[in-house]
């Protein structure tokens, strides 16, 4: 069981996140818990740290604000003892939780969960751990995984204890076909496939860290997305309760051709024109971008009707336009192109499912779709299980709409 | 060195904290230092402990608390890092600081200062201590020292890695011949040994932790008491720094025969009338009173005049006067007494020096000088370094004064 920032805001609300845990255990199941800080708490620690030096040591900044999942831990620890449930808080460095020592962005390598298990088949003993944080082997010195780490240490945690499931409780009760506030007819899926997950989750559909996903698929955990605002009491903990399963596709029986839609207005368009159609050149164009560190999304290159130039239209953030432009502009004669151009009123549209893999004509009849609608399509990219277009920034809830009725996805009642 | 927390209240604070350090390093000398919670946080942190259950787990409240030195530690070995000194935090259970078991009052088993020295003499690192914590070697986990326990962290850490001396910044500038504000004419001792200081600290001069003290005299580490308000920039590394040094009564040449004039107005006098004189009495009194957890001071017992009854008079804090009277009223005819008095505005009055050893009539020279200000003494004890009066707490003020002028503690100009 994992409870974010905004679940344990408060002693009110790690009372709360308790009573989640003790329904769990009158049930007669075995759990761990893993917390976050609690909110603000991390942004605090963070602000003294940047008012302590602009730049700084990164190994002071893990010791610095690891500490607020140690106070979270110890809180829910004694909550839980007062409601009879026998807990004890561990921090990274007591399990141990080893980690790479990439401070402030560190990768789990190995955690040790024998003692977990020992205790709670031995004294039912609920282990509450810090999440967000370890400790490298060699050095001895507190780590952290980097905004949203908790998830991933809870997956982590999960699959050292072999768990049956990761329940992860968030301010949202699963996730969603698409964004509820822009389809209203948006549904709760029950299922999704880790590879469904991970390109709804990158795409802005921010309910769960993307390498918490990842590492769900490597170690097999199955991971439930629930919400911590249900009353503790409500729920009855032999039952399904709501929320959405992220699992193996073998384990969804009842497939859709598409699962979601995701979509994402903080896009820009570039598009090199007339660039020479010849090797070496996309390497040299989104090698100067990547140095100034901006990230590169859709790259659609087409196929040159001369053999000679070629047009080459890619997306960046909104927020990196201006940089990326600046970047190509001043490269111009090394890269070799004749004009550049683009845009930033348009909105990325994607459309996810495993089903796509074995139907064809699912892309054609989005296309068809937008088009009866009057919405330009700008630019398209494929791949094995999703598709995405750019269009018009201003069409997007038009063509999320559009879609998500055209693949079924609209739930009966609205 | 060792700061406080208001000594690191705030980011600027540390930085002057820093800034001390920086002196020193610059000097040539080695240095580590200790740092405390930020002021607040230590109160904030035991404010959630308590709301989250009165009665908490003390391995958890341990967990959580230790985490405000935790913050310290790291924020000043970034700025430290900033003003180009080389540094880094240590959190108890890295060094390892060992302690007992015994959570929210531990005490010090065995430092490791092996690290700290090799660093400093390899690349000049400064090890930025997090006070007031430890671990316990069997069961791992995070153990604190109580209140004020920085100060005792700081005296081992000393001992451990051999240092001259142990530097307590605080918000006074050492240890005074009595409190400043009763007696304007009390002046600053430079030296004071190790047993004057644990008279002078129990009996409410309250600048260092008895302790420490305690610590200091028993590990031979002599204890320099600073103030931490002192700018950095106006101090001289290698000069003689205003402060006042704990250390062993050999190496203070210019002895006097009184070091110190203590007070404490928080006292109530219980007098047990015409108890029997036989063994067990006095035992039967203050077992009693151990029990109902009420500490007793000063205790006077006159010889009997018929052989069979005698008087017995003792000090207990004021706060807890009533419950004392109570618990001996219940138990009169198990212990055997005939009446019972007590008051509560009364005051206790300690004279502290080496020179009284030595030399005969020292006290009565007070008796007697008390005598012509018309001060009734109520009762006296006395002890090899010490003589304590209890007289009425209205008095208090002329008291003190009447001593320290006595003694020739009054410095030239007031």
């Amino acid at each position: 069981m994992k409870f974010g920032g905004t679940s344990v805001a408060d002693i009110d609300r790690i009372r709360n996140v308790a009573r989640h845990v003790k329904r769990e255990t009158d049930a007669g199941h075995e759990v761990a818990v893993v917390v976050s800080a609690m909110s603000g708490t991390t942004n605090r620690l963070v602000e003294w740290c940047r008012e302590a030096a602009p730049l700084h040591d990164a190994r002071e900044y893990d010791a610095i604000v690891a500490s607020g999942e140690q106070v979270t831990s110890g809180l829910l620890a004694i909550v839980l003892q007062e409601m009879g449930v026998n807990a004890r808080s561990w921090q990274g460095w007591q399990l141990p939780i080893l980690t790479s020592d990439a401070h402030g962005s560190a990768r789990i390598l190995a955690v040790n969960g024998d003692e977990i298990v020992k205790r709670f088949q031995e004294r039912k003993e609920v282990a509450v751990i810090a999440g967000f944080q370890g400790i490298h082997k060699e050095t001895g010195r507190i780590t952290t995984l980097g905004r949203g780490g908790s998830d991933t240490s809870a997956v982590a945690i999960a699959a050292a204890i072999k768990a049956d499931r990761c329940d992860i409780y968030t301010d949202v009760d699963g996730v969603y076909t698409t964004d509820p506030r822009v389809v209203p007819r948006a549904h709760r899926l029950d299922k999704v496939a880790f590879e469904e997950m991970l390109e709804l989750a990158s795409l802005g559909a921010k309910v769960l860290q993307v390498r918490a996903v990842e590492l769900g698929a490597i170690q097999q955990v199955r991971i439930f997305v629930r919400s911590s605002f249900d009353k503790p009491e409500d729920i009855d903990p032999n039952a399904e309760p709501p929320g959405t399963l992220i699992c193996f596709e073998e384990e969804i029986v009842e497939q859709h051709l598409v699962t979601g839609i995701a979509f994402s207005k903080d896009e820009a368009q570039i598009s090199v024109r007339r660039v020479q159609d010849k090797p070496g050149v996309a390497a040299s164009i989104f090698g100067r971008l990547a140095d100034a560190n901006i990230n590169v999304d859709m790259i659609v290159q087409n196929v040159s009707e001369n053999g000679a130039t070629t047009d080459l239209t890619f997306t960046v953030p909104e927020a990196d336009y201006a940089r990326a432009t600046d970047v190509l502009t001043k490269a111009k004669s090394a890269i070799g192109y004749e004009k550049l151009d683009g845009a930033t009123d348009v909105a990325k549209v994607s459309v996810i499912g495993f089903g796509m893999r074995s139907h064809a004509g699912v892309a054609s009849e989005a296309f068809k779709a937008l088009a009866e609608k009057k919405i330009n399509i700008r630019a398209i990219t494929t791949s094995e299980i999703k598709f995405s277009i750019l269009i018009d920034a201003a069409y997007t809830e038009l063509a999320v709409r559009t879609l998500h009725s055209l693949y079924g996805l609209d739930k009966a009642s609205a």
